[in-house]
């Protein structure tokens, strides 16, 4: 795809394909620009090939129902991600869906074609390299997360608060932000998910409120089911992560990446158990499942 | 401005500046298709002229700083109107201000040009026959509005609440939604703010934890303070719309207006007190003013 390259303004390589056509650009009157009128999925890429394909097209799809937005048919999304990622052994993956460019003011006319938007970013860590980000730390951030049962869990365009959280550290070494909500409830980093242990056991935020169902918080989930680990999904708070044994946090590129510190708080990373330590490498691997095209 | 002049799939003749340059689109990389990560405005054209021009600048400035986005020289996005609006009598123009194209991931990077995208749309209805659209219905919306006192106030990207809240119904003669929070007050329209009458006085709801600064609410309050009619500030429910003598509702398109029914509450237009007429002509006209380029 040597047609769709395209260098940004601050020097990012990207290749996108705009509804099938190598383009960089979209229309003015598009939904997603206009309201953020549209959902998307970040994946990594390994071997050429997105990993946990069908996992992100469910929750896009989920997403795109939510909003009212027509779907598109995966194997068409499926044979774009393809072409886009010939030649690429890895990278970052956006995919992008809009209600489609159309109308003046909040009601989407009906008829609107949506907008697929596919771009591959270039990635400097390859993602299969598991424990390559092997601990980090986290902060508190000051912007909350603003709660609508009708948006909690999907992936949508209207991402400010997230923006306005990222802007609030310039540490490297910090790699995410703990966001809480209105009532003190924490829910997750600006970009993932958390997990935390301690003397109930192992612990996630229940996102009914906000927050985004992520693909490998989900994996979390699955094996630690078949280990036997108990998993809560509870309300949780600062105290909670204070306190906390051990901390981990999720997402589809960073995939497991175990807490060194929140802030003050140092945990101990000989407190990791053995079976907690299996579970992260059980979902290491399977974050970076690469399903081919059928 | 012939050569900006474009029709979209849904056949609305719209003309458009990016970044000054006669242009329908957008980098696939801009933050404000990727995250809702700007402010926009939208202003009523009269003979040929913005509406409250300074007004909507002072707001687009106010979130541009809010969100971190330097607001570009309000004498640049002046001229552009003007080169935009030239040979069109009347329209509705939306001037969009997003932190630009660039990066991967929530981290707004250092440097960024902010984009400028001013759109005309057509406009069917001359706003300055005040009047034209002179009386009309509400319905109560299901969709709720979150609380975020960062972002309240500010006309951010961010609106797919309002987009869903629209959704809600088809009938013509309904003119606005109006919006809850998750608290069970009433804070504004979909596209407008709102106004009562009832025993206390005149009240409009308070926007501190969401909802956004209106021109033309700006100009009733400032309107009511010189007539001497007073006006709180305060927090409203249904059973006070549901209750209330009289209901307008406002917005930089419509101007002011009257609102005849709420679902299955109707309002006696005779119960308008003749100082509240007074204050709804002053405003009507007041939204019309124009302020020509220095």
């Amino acid at each position: 795809m040597w047609n769709c390259w395209h260098v940004t303004r601050n020097l990012i390589r990207i290749a996108a394909l705009v509804n099938g056509q190598p383009s960089h650009a979209v229309d003015v009157s598009d939904r997603g620009l206009l309201y953020g009128d549209g959902v998307f999925e970040t994946l990594a890429v390994r071997a050429g090939q997105p990993c946990l394909w069908s996992a992100h097209m469910e929750r896009l799809r989920l997403g795109a129902d939510r909003l009212g937005i027509p779907a598109p048919d995966a194997g068409i999304l499926r044979r774009e991600a393809d072409r886009l990622l010939a030649g690429s052994e890895i990278g970052v993956l956006r995919v992008t869906l809009t209600r489609g460019a159309g109308g003046r003011g909040y009601w989407p006319p009906p008829g609107l074609t949506p907008t697929r938007i596919l771009a591959l970013y270039p990635s400097t860590t390859d993602v299969s390299a598991a424990g390559s980000v092997s601990s980090s730390r986290l902060t508190l951030c000051r912007t909350r997360l603003s709660e609508n049962r009708q948006l909690a869990g999907i992936k949508h365009l209207n991402r400010l608060e997230q923006v306005l959280a990222r802007s609030e550290w310039q540490d490297p070494d910090i790699i995410d932000g703990v966001m809480l909500d209105g009532h003190e409830r924490v829910i997750c980093g600006t970009m993932t998910n958390l997990f935390l242990l301690d003397e109930r056991g192992l612990s996630t935020p229940d996102l009914t409120h906000c927050g985004v169902q992520g693909t490998v918080r989900a994996l979390v989930l699955k094996h630690a089911r078949a280990l036997g680990i108990t998993l809560d999904v509870r309300t949780l708070q600062v105290a909670d992560l204070i306190r906390a044994k051990a901390v981990f946090v999720t997402n589809a590129v960073l995939g497991v990446v175990p807490v060194a510190a929140f802030d003050g708080t140092r945990y101990d990373p000989g407190a990791m158990p053995e079976p907690l330590r299996r579970l992260i490498q059980q979902v290491r691997r399977a974050a970076l499942t690469v399903e081919t095209a059928e």
